[in-house]
């Protein structure tokens, strides 16, 4: 096990109702607000008038709506504009992870001296403040309610980057599960898809004597796979849309990673398709996952990929540990095929035109050609992507 | 899954040499420290001259050495004094278990005005301020170094109880795997089993929709039985001791008990034996386990012990569950034989004398006779006790 520091200090209030308790966390950082949410979902849900009218009376509330999905530099440097302006005390973050890794950029840039896009492409430059996060969560995927990165899409140079700071870890997170009962199909699947991607991540490592760890993501795994089908059949399913709410702030808050080393392997090839093509994260990462465990299945890793299996598939581990490890695949496969995510890339509008300079921006904005599990050359990337341009056969 | 409240706000600074970052660490609080250790293996193990010579130049320190197992009464009150006479800003916590909850008491303590067992004894009365923590952790064991909870014995009343306050919770701790090296044989079993126990006593509950803590916990208590074996016999063995370590603190920080309703069912029974015989904590959890599973095993909770037999032993789900729930019995008393744990209540010096009265009071200072996943009475808790006298034959 490596050296860690572990620090997720978020206190995370879970369950129904506890948007009551907002008066008063809100009311420990100050009477200003920035309200932050995406596309207007919380206006249907009415979640947005239940805030107003609990904290409508005693704050200024500030808002910046309509945050997209692959949150834009330039929507970030509104945001710290609108702070600026207002002297704004605490950021109340309401949404998934494009709203809250919006918030997040926002928080840290109110006290940067320059453009925030500076401390995203340069991540671990010092930071030395940021305003205080609050979030209420209203889609189980990317964790980010409950940790301290942040990714961020310069749609100018069509760089989509990640950055950290331990200062933009939300304080409080909100998180009732009834809130997710009207993500809609498609993005339930993907949010469940980018959950396991986390996992898958971290668990295919070099770093093995991390029981811990490993036996964290095997049980976060089953969770995922046990209890999507039933939110996708059963929207309002309280048991599974709970556990799948849980399972993502825990799959990214340094539990499942910490103790490890290296780079993650596909999402930094997931972030070229959403970068180029504005692509839902979760289903790229579900396209390419299978794709990428096959092009690095060999005799150093075939243990892993059984065990995987074992452990998440509950299969009988094979003598032959490559007929498991294939199994696992598959299974993974047709797990995503069974939730209904398009599985190959032309179904989310991606041709075979830039999968070249994709797979070698792939290797430019990341390290993976030195420090993934299995380390991939830009050929490996355009292999991984190639391949996911058809149906995967067993 | 029930509404919970998680916190888990300490920072764990994880693996080896992370004591160089006890100056900056300690800085953050003052410059006048209470050093709380226990008999004294921190001297012989080096610790209590590295701390001296990283510290001792730039902060006072106040010393409390001689902090008993099963922590007591007259040695919080005697840290109280200490740091009221000294006006400590912060508690400087060296050792396992019983040193971080005397402290936790002391640094409540010191702003409390009254005697500390008021707020052992009404548990939940309101504190409004506790000194600030940090530990570093030389056993793996009771999971006191991430959470909020700590047990306090009152020798005059016999009395063994635990209090909770967010406020005690230690601002950081230091874990490096390294200073467990040295925990012998005994120490190190009965340290397994007391984070073993804390996983069965939140597995074992009536709330059954919570996949993720079930799932974290299965995985922790796998990490417990396979590397257990591996510390006994090479103390030395960082990996063992590394998961151990991370492993002890997460049994108990919440992950895996928050979402569950009722109260455990061992814990209350065991403290009354070192309540009333002092023997080690986790050894008594070791022999009333096994006795507890077989108690409560029927229709109801069948499922459940088979269940855990699958995940945690690795054993077939057999169609008659109770084979299966039977067999994960047997499998948990053999696993504490092996260790080496003497697993009869004689073998502790403890005979039939007492075990009435004990039983009565284990009902009266807790609610296991209500709340516990299957109710227990004073007649249970007998049975269990007796049971415990001699061997368990399968």
């Amino acid at each position: 096990m490596k050296n860690f520091d572990f620090h997720a200090p978020t206190n995370i209030l879970f369950g129904k109702n506890q948007l009551q308790q907002l008066p008063n966390v809100l009311e420990q950082y100050g009477k200003t607000v920035l309200l932050t949410y995406g596309g207007g979902s919380i206006k249907r849900s009415g979640l947005y008038d239940d805030i107003y009218q609990l904290v409508g009376n005693d704050a200024k509330i500030i808002e910046l709506g309509g945050i997209e999905p692959n949150p834009r530099l330039s929507t970030v440097i509104k945001g710290v504009e609108l702070c600026k302006e207002n002297h704004v005390d605490v950021i109340l973050s309401v949404g998934g992870g494009s709203t809250i890794d919006c918030s997040k950029a926002i928080a840290a840039g109110v006290f940067y001296d320059g453009n925030p896009w500076d401390f995203v492409v340069n991540d671990g430059i010092e930071l030395t403040k940021a305003l205080p996060i609050v979030t209420i969560l209203t889609i189980a995927a990317t964790g980010s309610e409950m940790n301290w990165g942040s990714v961020i899409t310069n749609e100018e140079t069509k760089e989509k980057l990640s950055f950290h700071t331990r200062l933009v870890t939300p304080k409080v997170s909100i998180l009732d599960p009834t809130y997710t009962f009207s993500v809609p199909t498609y993005q339930t699947m993907a949010g469940s898809a980018d959950i396991f991607s986390h996992l898958i991540e971290n668990y295919f490592n070099q770093t093995t004597d991390t029981m811990v760890q490993d036996g964290i993501a095997e049980g976060l795994m089953r969770t995922v796979l046990h209890y999507t089908p039933t939110a996708l059949t059963e929207p309002t399913n309280y048991e599974a849309r709970a556990n799948l709410m849980w399972a993502s702030s825990l799959a990214l808050n340094g539990l499942t990673g910490n103790g490890k080393t290296g780079v993650w392997s596909c999402h930094p090839m997931e972030h070229e398709l959403s970068a180029y093509y504005d692509i839902t994260h979760g289903i790229g990462l579900a396209i390419l996952t299978p794709r990428w465990m096959e092009h690095v299945l060999n005799d150093d890793t075939v243990e892993r990929f059984a065990l995987y299996g074992h452990r998440v598939f509950d299969l009988e581990l094979n003598e032959d540990l490559y007929i498991t490890a294939k199994e696992a695949i598959q299974q993974t496969y047709d797990t995503f095929v069974k939730w209904g995510v398009p599985m190959t890339l032309p179904e989310v509008g991606i041709d075979a035109s830039l999968l070249k300079e994709m797979a070698e921006q792939a290797v430019k904005h990341s390290s993976i050609s030195k420090n993934a599990y299995v380390p991939l050359s830009a050929d490996d990337v355009l292999a991984i992507y190639t391949h996911s341009l058809t149906p995967m056969t067993f």
